[in-house]
């Protein structure tokens, strides 16, 4: 099956939605309108086996992984995380123990991240442990980022560094770049034209970004943060980086912000025919991206 | 393990939430405060081989109940819904075309109850099929009902009737009782005093109620609405009703609210210990009913 084609159809619909959407499904975070309020809405899943493993991982970790991954959807709107709510399917073995060992830490990383859990649903199940947290969000004086409106000549930027977040445990222990993107969308002359968590791939999220934007992607091997001595397969398809990505005016990139670094890795350009991502090596010949990552494997969003 | 024991263990942190929690966990919704506006947030599961079975039902009888299970906990805050985010993990062998008869089953249902599905996640995996639903409400101009607020001498009252929903098909078609909840709650004469809905079986959620209001219930036998001729311990212990169960004042109980029957099956009184739930036969003999229904076997929200 493929997700991609799943999510097109689903997108489709779109023109559908009533006129208190104000941010369809197919961005970080959709967005209702309720008053005069906005809210940011997202919901991801995390599964023992594909993106945790019991074996191997403290329900410490689990738990905080499940909140902080939809932070990073937060972080990709520049906006402020407000209450999560969470659901649990247990095995019949996992005992009490364990489940509210699990509860405990979903609760205090909300807590911490000032998004209080308000509800959630729990069942036992034949699968294996799955969790989802829905996470809500508000601007709070800062117009939403989106995927789209990034401007051809606008240099792409990523906060921290790509690769090998599986081997590291960055993928448990990374920090949502919330308080990056606040520093960066608030100031007119750093205020990211558009902008993505990078969850699936360097290479499919950034496409993403590009088809939302209507724009293609050059970026250049030498210029990428590579963790840990990742090769540059590994730093553009890995996946679960959990950094922002991010296009803006050449002009004004600061080196870091709020405390976190900040690479330009490329550029966008001009569309040929349809969108596309590609890499220049370091000896000059171009290697086509598109939906490098996680895009057909497991994972995607709606 | 015991899911009232995890369900405690969260609950006994709700002191500890933040003020903007107007509801906290442990009601039919959550509700927190967005600037002048109350949000209410609920979210469920359903699982193949649990909720539903994949076997005999269709996709689009599936998706439906994904959306309806989450729209009775809005027909029991008296609310009205405002948007929805859907999770899917599908088995590896489901399949492009069943993907987007799922999808559009739960798309359709909450376009029609004006809901629209503004975001989810979906992801492949080994487990069964697994779905849940995140539902937004608001109270729009009604104050939301909640679990406790009973008061003694109130009769307790349900819509519709109980029993036998599984094999009737009732689990898969039920309306929600969104317009008999408004009906009822936006007249002060008839305004319930404490409402819940009914999924895990009367005896099971009744005794929620009791909790919260700390008051004991007494059911008479002769006076259940039974579906399909079911039995006592089928009306009080099946589950998956989806109707209301109310209490109110016993003078102005309607004999129907937005065409719904309205059956008075109770009366609220002192409790002696601890709140309890219990019916008097036919025989005048007295059955503890405490948490007779699915409490134990699979499933609870938080």
């Amino acid at each position: 099956m493929r997700e991609l084609n799943l999510l097109q159809h689903i997108y489709a619909h779109n023109d559908q939605l009533p006129g208190l959407v104000q941010i369809p499904p197919g961005d970080d975070m959709g967005a209702i309108q309720l008053g005069d309020q906005t809210l940011l809405l997202a919901v991801d899943q995390v599964i023992d086996g594909i993106h945790v493993d019991l074996k191997t991982t403290s329900l410490q970790r689990i738990g905080r992984k499940a909140v902080t991954r939809n932070l990073s959807d937060v972080a990709a709107m520049a906006a402020v995380p407000l209450a999560t709510l969470a659901t649990a399917t247990l095995p019949r073995t996992f005992g009490q123990d364990r489940a509210e060992a699990l509860f405990d830490a979903m609760r205090q990383t909300a807590q911490q991240y000032q998004c209080p859990l308000v509800g959630g649903d729990m069942a036992i199940g034949d699968g294996p442990l799955h969790l989802t947290v829905t996470i809500l969000a508000k601007p709070d004086g800062i117009e939403p980022v989106l995927r789209s409106g990034s401007n051809i000549g606008d240099v792409i930027c990523v906060t921290g560094q790509l690769g090998r977040s599986l081997p590291t445990g960055h993928h448990l222990d990374f920090l949502p770049r919330l308080q990056a993107a606040r520093t960066l969308a608030s100031d007119p002359r750093t205020r990211p034209h558009a902008m993505i968590d990078l969850s699936d791939g360097l290479g499919c999220d950034l496409k993403h970004l590009c088809d939302a934007s209507n724009l293609s992607a050059i970026l250049f091997e030498n210029q990428l943060p590579y963790r840990d001595h990742a090769n540059w397969t590994e730093a553009v398809g890995n996946g679960e980086d959990y950094e922002l990505c991010f296009t803006m005016d050449p002009q004004s990139v600061p080196k870091e912000a709020a405390g976190v670094r900040i690479s330009v890795i490329g550029q966008m350009i001009e569309v040929k025919q349809t969108p596309t991502v590609s890499l220049q090596r370091l000896d000059g010949s171009r290697v086509c991206l598109d939906n490098r990552g996680w895009e057909h494997q497991d994972q995607n969003h709606v």
